[in-house]
């Protein structure tokens, strides 16, 4: 064994533990309603709730979480209790978060199951389609990706057929602001596609082209608004820099192409670009970790939290600076992955309670003390984890090929 | 002079300094669109613009501003100036803030004045009757004190009379969540019914009423958000403290028993109360300085931002503290003051550049560096520090009063 490949076993085995000993038990044993159905998503430190409130991106999230480990995990030996876990919250979600009249899905919902919000965004939708295809592979169940794929078509109906008229969710467009690209939409809808695994490939390229507007070479940028006809917007909205959601895109790209054969030159090229770009520029030179927020001419972001160090970016970074090494096979990689993973893993995991903090201050302490709130469940710190033990495994097989094949 | 007597006038020659040489200067040199109207907003900490967008909250509170100095510093050399630049605010917000066919004001404008954002709230509206009601006072327009007593009845017809149904403002109740007071309403509308000097007694017990729902002996707190039948809320909404605003608040009610002559027991007794409580649990023992947002039972509070240290607070706390040492006597407020002024003149001003910092981080350190953003303008440094300066002149009266007779 290669000395690399040493340095990499003992990174999966790190991952590995963290992923079946510290999160996965966390959200098992604190966040089940058995009561009312769904997930409790607001757990403090020991797992202790703090509000009873439901949130819908993290009800589904979290079942499409449990339902995949049941898929990748066929032979573990907790994997029923994750199918009856995934259960749980699918029955939830399809009885209180969807709204037939219009097919919208609520934001949060009480415990109970009764409306408190809806947004005006896709990304509730977003993930119920996701929740609802992950199960129909689990379950075997067609009538729930018939389902998805109804809620999928209502969403594209919704954004993407007419993208720069008003969005027929209650939010007007108004005269004194351009109209705008957000990267959020075309990324979610490409990772959604890929969760639907129908045929899209209208959808899929108006998604490529859409994310291309935010790649900016001339900039070595990727910004997370820029106006419909791909010109900058001199803004703070326009200068907003959001290096976690800019790597995140990175890898759902890798992941597109790989899964469609389509991983050539340029898709390739603006899928590292946007990675190493991003951490580039979101590394805080000083405090080590990555920035929430930033601005591309170095004004203060008017976002409070800019400097915050979120523990999603860190997990879609070690997603992505693995899926990058797999892809070129280059060290630089290894060494990037290596920068974010010693930060990540001296900062966020909690050894005493299990699950990763959320929020530390720039300077690296904790901000916030729970592990699950509104908008942080059951959802990256497995994903990211999970997903890093596949390309790890990945990696282990390129280095027995070459060593075998000098 | 006793000793006191020369703290209380250094204090004051301080606050002058700041208020005439830093602050205002700052404001009349780089908010001015004397092309379009209105003022700038987001303004770096040199006062270069970084954005055009023409927040409504601050266009109608500058205008405030500039016309509370230009009535009671009618002697001053700059007072055409502001005079000047309060006309110039309040043509753009009549112009372009206002919505006739609903009577509802835009929350933010484009430079030119097309429409950006509506909030689903009422803050906007009430910022534009402050301003055009002090406008009427300073021009002798009646026609203007009208319009401010036009929009106040349908600001009170949307929250006033049907508290607990839904508002005709576009934001659904829903049947999930409970039917709140938020601290923030009453206050406001107090607030507001002063600045119009009309004879609203029905308006003002409706608002002493709901701030006294905030007010909680049992617990030795003011909370920002209770059930509309005075319950407590066990959630992080119900547990959310935010001790600058009910600082805020208790001032606003000593400011409401002055004006009324209704400043007996009672009211005085809630308006100290809710003052030292705040200071008390909202000041942070270890780095110093009043918290952003607290939860009551000690959970970290869902608000990312909350452990910053914010300038509005500390302006809202300077004036109370006095306010308070005028209405008691009592050195123990005077004490307060000065804990609350020795860290805020330590940390929030900018010699070199004019104005006040607005967000610190925990330690005291400048988290953004702008002077003007999406909510902050030329009103809280300016309203502090002219407040300050009229308590204090009182307090050295009484002083004297004490001085002659002994």
């Amino acid at each position: 064994m290669s000395n690399l490949s040493v340095t990499l076993k003992t990174w999966q085995e790190r991952i590995r533990q963290e992923l079946w000993q510290q999160v996965i038990p966390f959200w098992l044993n604190y966040s089940l309603d058995r009561q009312c159905g769904g997930y409790f998503n607001c757990l403090d430190r020991n797992g202790q709730r703090y509000d009873d409130k439901k949130y819908v991106w993290l009800q589904g999230r979290q079942v499409w979480m449990l339902a995949r480990l049941c898929r990748l995990y066929p032979e573990h030996p907790e994997r029923q209790r994750w199918l009856e876990a995934a259960l749980l919250g699918l029955n939830f979600l399809r009885r209180f978060a969807y709204r037939p009249q219009d097919q919208r899905v609520y934001f949060c919902l009480s415990r109970e199951g009764q409306p408190i919000y809806l947004q005006r965004k896709i990304f509730s939708e977003c993930f119920y389609v996701m929740a609802l295809a992950e199960c129909s592979r689990l379950f075997g169940d067609p009538s729930l990706i018939q389902e998805a794929e109804q809620m999928f078509a209502a969403i594209w109906s919704w954004v993407g057929h007419s993208p720069s008229s008003p969005l027929p969710l209650g939010r007007p467009r108004w005269p004194g602001s351009p109209a705008v690209s957000e990267l959020a939409i075309p990324m979610i809808l490409l990772n959604v596609i890929g969760e639907l695994a129908g045929s899209y490939p209208e959808q899929e390229q108006w998604c490529l082209a859409r994310i291309r507007l935010h790649h900016r070479p001339e900039l070595r940028l990727v910004l997370e608004t820029v106006a419909l006809d791909g010109s900058l917007l001199n803004s703070p909205e326009g200068r907003l820099l959001n290096p976690g959601h800019a790597i995140e895109a990175g890898w759902f790209l890798l992941e597109y192409g790989e899964r469609t054969g389509a991983l050539e030159g340029s898709l390739q090229t603006m899928a590292l670009e946007m990675i190493a770009w991003s951490l580039q520029v979101g590394w805080d030179p000083e405090e080590g970790g990555l920035f929430y927020f930033l601005d591309r001419e170095g004004y203060s972001p008017v976002q409070l939290e800019w400097s915050l160090k979120l523990w999603w970016p860190h997990c879609e970074a070690l997603v992505a600076t693995l899926a990058a090494f797999v892809t070129t096979g280059s060290l630089e990689w290894w060494r990037r992955f290596e920068q974010v993973a010693d930060y990540t893993f001296a900062h966020f995991p909690d050894p005493e309670y299990g699950e990763w903090f959320g929020y530390l201050d720039r300077q690296g302490r904790v901000s916030q003390r729970f592990k699950g709130g509104p908008y942080k469940g059951c959802f990256h710190v497995p994903r990211a984890l999970m997903l890093a033990d596949r390309w790890l495994s990945r990696a282990l097989d390129q280095q027995d090929q070459q060593g075998v094949d000098p």
